[in-house]
């Protein structure tokens, strides 16, 4: 089923909804971040992935300072509407660390 | 790096941390649910995917009603220790609509 930006439910979480930044080729999960809607917006329009940071308050366009950017191949929505995942092609690490994903460690049982 | 679950950090949502469930073998993603300390350490306990329902403000487990359940083979950390990923082994659809996964509607362009 297809999905438009205004059916996205941004009121759960204060005007953001998580998202699961994936590789498109090799399935690997790269970051959770957020975006609110006009993050989502600009990541339509131009196919570069952007989201909201909740420490900076403001909207960030990944690789804008590392020049790490993600390229939008595909955009799903959860069945609530309130989580969403961005199929990219990743250009170098997703992570700051310099890490391929951020999700290096692993939690002791 | 092993993380210990004293290390996550669940201020930032108010005592809850972001999981992205993940088949530990098709790669597929799953599901995007919430866990806090308490699920957490039921989920290493018992090898059984637990969470906490933010509607229902209660803790559940993966299944407990449609058999479904979630077996954990492996939990991943981010480098911010406020997201995690359950690599499972599923039982049956993930989704309450009986879909594989949650997310399987698109996001249109």
């Amino acid at each position: 089923m297809e999905q438009n930006i205004s059916n996205i439910d941004f009121s759960k979480s204060g005007g953001i909804v998580p998202v699961i930044v994936q590789d498109a080729n090799t399935k690997e999960i790269l970051t959770l971040a957020y975006t609110n809607k006009e993050s989502l917006e600009r990541t339509v329009s131009t196919g570069n992935s952007w989201f909201w940071s909740r420490s900076r308050k403001k909207l960030w366009m990944k690789g804008e300072e590392s020049g790490n950017t993600q390229k939008i191949k595909e955009i799903l929505v959860d069945c609530d509407s309130d989580a969403l995942i961005y199929l990219v092609e990743p250009e170098g690490p997703a992570c700051h660390t310099g890490e391929r994903t951020c999700f290096h460690n692993s939690l002791k049982n």
